[in-house]
């Protein structure tokens, strides 16, 4: 019996991790990660002459790269699962298109990543694929684009904001190799705490950071020093603070194991990022930057893994809509 | 082992279509299915005011009648695969918040329905759920918004336009009761032939529904008549001609078998519908109020159900990119 509690997922055949890639942009390249992304664009473009088809082109850049560092061939991979913060997804189908591998498109805002791995996973462990993909990314200026203002018009930022991550983070996952591996999965639900301020999406996407981690300790019976690290996506420096208070009353204290990728992706003192990085690519190109090497070498033993999403478009905020959260947690173990 | 051919699986343990329902707009309400439908609203308000509103209340009234005709409370579903054509799947976040089921968002265009059974498949076959759920929904008024003009514009429609559907359908996965059940699936690349016409999606998504159909009597080693029906999701009437005349040129004549769902769901003549429906919500609502019953009742033992989506956003049409098709295939059979 796989399935674990409420709405965990403990794999009988832990599906492994067999390579991955992070491709990021110049503001990325210039922050504390900088040495260790496999590929930095220096002026955001990737050769394209808009934001849509250069976050494409960054998405088809990582793909191969997974790829190449897993020693596999597209047609190799039966599966893809893929998303951005684009309406109708264009970045990942315009992106993926040229490598005709079949493709579940999904939507997950910022938790895209956790949603992609958490499908993935569930597609090499149930035996319907041997080697299956999860990517995303955003891109700062075509997020700027759909969700903001004009970049030309120069807004000021509260200070609460966070910075879309130029990024795009892929993964392949296979049978075995590699030492890293997919234990377990906890997929969250939507929690909407009727926060309505789309320029604090710490505060928004926090309450469902606390669900979703909440009930993974629950499912798995689990202490929050199990893990050597709990690391959210992209709640920023606000959206920790509430995490932390969130599940310190129901009775976890995080702060000793909790890391967020929107905190390690900008220094921000020198990069004035404000609460952090954001965006569907900021989680995935952290992990396969900073968490997975850590993972591969035994630094770390177990770590949770929340990717965290802002459920809002320009449509439903305008119409005075909250704007809810989402985050799914996949369990990754050193193997 | 379950994986059959290049892109499909066949599954061990089937699973089982337990429950589904399908909700109406007005336009819907007076057309062909109108005595299908489980629910059809008078003003396709659904008693908000909004349209995005409308669509999520709409697609909560589906969900609720699935899990009644189930038999089951919403907490003993474990997954809801759901989408929507909005940007950032705002119909399917509000609309599925309050029934507190772990969520995977997904995006596959009108093809989303095709999408989600595979998803939800995969999850109950792997023993990953007991049940799973999958949900979509479109309606006029919202997607003329995102996509086309203002209402209020009245503009002329070409007549290889279709009109997008006002419905939602949704159905309920377990691993036994019913006398349908899914035994197999045919997962869809992004196909595109460069057409450009986003007023002609029939034509956009003709070469994407080829691509998967011919690859499903490939991998399942069948001929067309070893299916009863053959149903695409939206091609429409112009569609319809082309899928035909690229079968044709691959060696299958489907057309004795060959259905549209949004051939279906109007009457051309008195709807002044042009080429059909479309959305994802046509072919939803089609599965549930037409072909599921036939199913059920063996009328039809085997049937391929081919929803079929449009990959564009009207940035990527304003950025002059092509129109790509893709389009996902299950296979259901009577039980």
């Amino acid at each position: 019996k796989q399935m674990t509690g409420k709405q965990s997922i403990q794999f009988d055949r832990a599906p492994h991790i067999i390579g991955s890639s992070s491709v990021a942009g110049k503001k990325e390249g210039e922050g504390p990660l900088a040495d260790a992304f496999d590929l930095i664009c220096s002026d955001d473009r990737f050769g394209e002459d808009n934001w849509e088809k250069s976050e494409s082109t960054m998405q088809n850049e990582a793909m191969k790269l997974a790829l190449q560092h897993s020693g596999l061939f597209p047609s190799q991979v039966r599966y893809l699962f893929g998303g951005d913060l684009l309406g109708q997804l264009i970045a990942t189908s315009f992106g993926m298109e040229n490598l005709d591998i079949p493709l579940f498109g999904l939507y997950g805002a910022c938790s895209t990543c956790g949603e992609a791995l958490s499908l993935a996973a569930m597609a090499v462990a149930g035996g319907f694929s041997d080697y299956a993909a999860a990517i995303t990314s955003s891109h700062f200026a075509s997020a700027e684009k759909q969700f903001r203002f004009p970049l030309g018009y120069g807004n000021q930022r509260p200070l609460a904001a966070t910075w879309t991550v130029t990024g795009s983070g892929a993964f392949i996952l296979g049978q075995k190799g590699g030492h890293a591996r997919i234990t377990g999965i906890t997929t969250g639900k939507v929690v909407d705490f009727g926060v309505k301020d789309s320029l604090n999406m710490g505060a928004c996407m926090a309450p469902a950071a606390c669900d979703t981690i909440y009930q993974n300790l629950m499912d798995f019976n689990r202490q929050p020093s199990d893990y050597d690290k709990i690391i959210t996506g992209d709640l920023g420096y606000v959206g920790q603070t509430i995490l932390h208070d969130l599940l310190k009353e129901k009775g976890f204290d995080i702060a000793g194991v909790h890391m967020d990728c929107g905190i390690e992706i900008y220094d921000r003192e020198t990069q004035d990022t404000h609460s952090g990085g954001s965006g569907c690519g900021c989680s995935a190109v952290t992990l396969a930057a900073l968490i997975l090497p850590k993972i591969c070498k035994g630094v770390w033993k177990r770590v949770l893994f929340v990717p965290t999403g802002a459920l809002l478009s320009t449509v439903s905020f305008n119409e005075g809509q909250s704007v809810p959260g989402i985050a799914h947690a996949v369990v990754i173990e050193h193997c």
